[in-house]
């Protein structure tokens, strides 16, 4: 076995130590004489896997009483849809903030349920109204943002003050980066194929208040109060991907949690961007305040033929991943919980004797 | 290592050598340095595996041409809804058959987006009419039922003949059981965690009509035109599922096929029915045509200690989730495609060794 270093956007690196338990584990957990990918959702053993998974989530971000936290399916474009079919409330309008690729995909699928404002939106130069000035009133049923645009590599570094409606953000990949508080928001989801686990699970995390509002067309499987009720078991739930989520979470608490993955991932970021912007060869365009410490785009001179040698040359050198969204082109280095440090320092290792070589 | 008898309902036991090939690359798929679960699912290693198990289904169903397969989320129960809101066609009428469990919830979650009218209902005798006695007109947009209820064990052991309007089976305890001429049929479909791989996971085998009538509320990620086009990839799908279905369908080819399936399926339920009903102590109350392959229910003389007795030995001689649903009691053996021959010697051998001591 040799395991090379993944700058995977998504599904993303998971921590070793988390696959190789899943692997000692897979024929036959602890002992019990099946998989847990063969157990009913509906056994023990199954709900002391959930409700661990659960209690550790809660516990690592301090999750108040008053939210509930559900395991569904479908990923956050799935959310993309069911956000305005669960939390408009009667109300027949939605704030939205307009910062790359994702979000722009959350807007046009809510136009199928309200009217959308896009109350801020990002410029050509890259630049946004700052969170602290984004303004909306009650007229809105909430306030939508990604906290961090994989694919542009956009994040915002604090949260809006949104106090007189729920504010909703897509977090696929920045939860479990960092600390959150939580109960600044009426609603935070996420798509687990980033810092929590294998794709196919979808994090919600809901205040008590916005749920049982759902449109009658809405899917039960995804009226969060249905869920909430069914303690995310209204169906079969993705099994295996909870457990594994689990074996993430418990991962983070043993790392020191979000906390230190925090100082760790900062230190990664930092380094990483130093290296592109010490260089005349390397590029990212992002303004400071607005870097992603989990998604690093960057761009070699324009040159095809150089793109494609840098791929093949940091695939034969063991780094794994690092094209860019064909949406945005370049190159994009995905710095997840689960990429190392060691990781890091090998690919700006490669960077600079690449340039060597190119520049 | 130790894997014992497993008759659990769903998720359900998996081959042990699709868990032990799982087991062995999870985490360095094929000598690329990741597990598959750390993939892009737009890499040309993954597209392989989606491909290959795409491929492979179509090949052991023999799908025809003018059906798109489709690997999506949610569980059949998501597909309660996004069948009606996908395939009403413009008009406002769907005919559902009742034949226990599911298809009342598949009926109840329709009634959100068109009327619906049950044209067959099971009775308390446990009999409904014969499918090819089911009458439908073009007025409704599908017929729908439920090729075999899990629950209470009914299963429709040849197709109903409705040529006039699109025929729609869930088929999430039945499909790969056995051989299907799926060009009866508009659209089946399955949650995997039955025959075809882990919880999380939903095949979708759907004509090419059918496809494009979605109406606006239908959430793009459930808008079969959208998945078809993306090839299941309009969002991240649950990759590692997909990845494992295909070791399954692989797995069936080695056995094979579905001919091949159907003869030990056939093999071990007439096995346990014949041990059933020699006793007097244990009963299966479902008509005898209608009498599943996979799901077999059955009672104990009516005394709560003895069914915990049941259960609680029977878990100390290796063989585990015997317990019927919670909706209608009793004692339940699911008998999929990865139940082995041997499990139900096993367990047979155990009834009897059981009944007499307490017969």
């Amino acid at each position: 076995m040799k395991r090379l270093y993944n700058f995977c956007a998504g599904p993303a690196a998971l921590p070793e130590a988390v696959l190789l338990q899943a692997q000692t584990e897979l024929l036959d957990w602890k002992n019990h004489g099946l998989s847990v990918m063969e157990m009913s959702h509906r056994s023990a053993e199954f709900i002391e896997i959930a409700q661990q998974a659960e209690q550790n989530l809660r516990a690592i971000l301090n999750v108040p009483e008053n939210y509930h936290v559900l395991f569904l399916q479908g990923g956050a474009r799935t959310q993309f849809a069911t956000i305005p079919m669960n939390i408009l409330q009667n109300k027949t309008r939605a704030a939205y903030v307009d910062s790359g690729h994702w979000s722009k995909h959350a807007i046009n699928q809510a136009k199928a349920y309200c009217d959308v404002d896009v109350i801020a939106k990002i410029e050509e130069n890259g630049l946004i109204a700052d969170p602290k000035d984004w303004m909306v009133d009650e007229s809105f049923a909430y306030l939508h943002y990604v906290a961090n645009e994989t694919i542009d590599g956009v994040e915002f570094h604090d949260s809006p003050s949104v106090a007189k409606i729920p504010l909703v953000s897509d977090m696929s990949s920045t939860l479990l980066s960092r600390p959150l508080d939580v109960s600044q928001f009426g609603l935070v989801y996420a798509g687990a194929q980033k810092n929590i686990g294998p794709a196919g699970l979808t994090i919600v995390i809901i205040r008590d208040d916005l749920i049982g509002h759902a449109l009658p067309v809405t899917p039960k499987t995804f009226d969060y109060k249905v869920q909430v009720q069914a303690k995310s078991m209204y169906n079969t739930p993705p099994t295996f991907a909870w457990y594994l989520a689990g074996l993430v979470f418990q991962w983070i608490i043993d790392q020191g949690g979000l906390e230190k993955m925090a100082e760790i991932n900062r230190c990664k970021a930092e380094k990483l961007y130093a290296a592109i912007d010490q260089s005349d060869f390397y590029e990212n365009t992002v303004p400071e305040k607005l870097r992603s410490w989990m998604n690093v785009p960057f761009s070699l001179p324009q040159h095809d033929f150089l793109s494609q040698e840098f791929l093949t040359q940091a695939k034969q050198s063991g780094l794994l991943n690092l094209k860019g969204h064909v949406a945005v082109g370049g190159m994009r280095a995905s710095l997840y919980n689960a990429v190392t440090d060691l990781a890091v320092d090998a690919l700006i290792d490669f960077m600079q004797e690449f340039e060597k070589r190119y520049g």
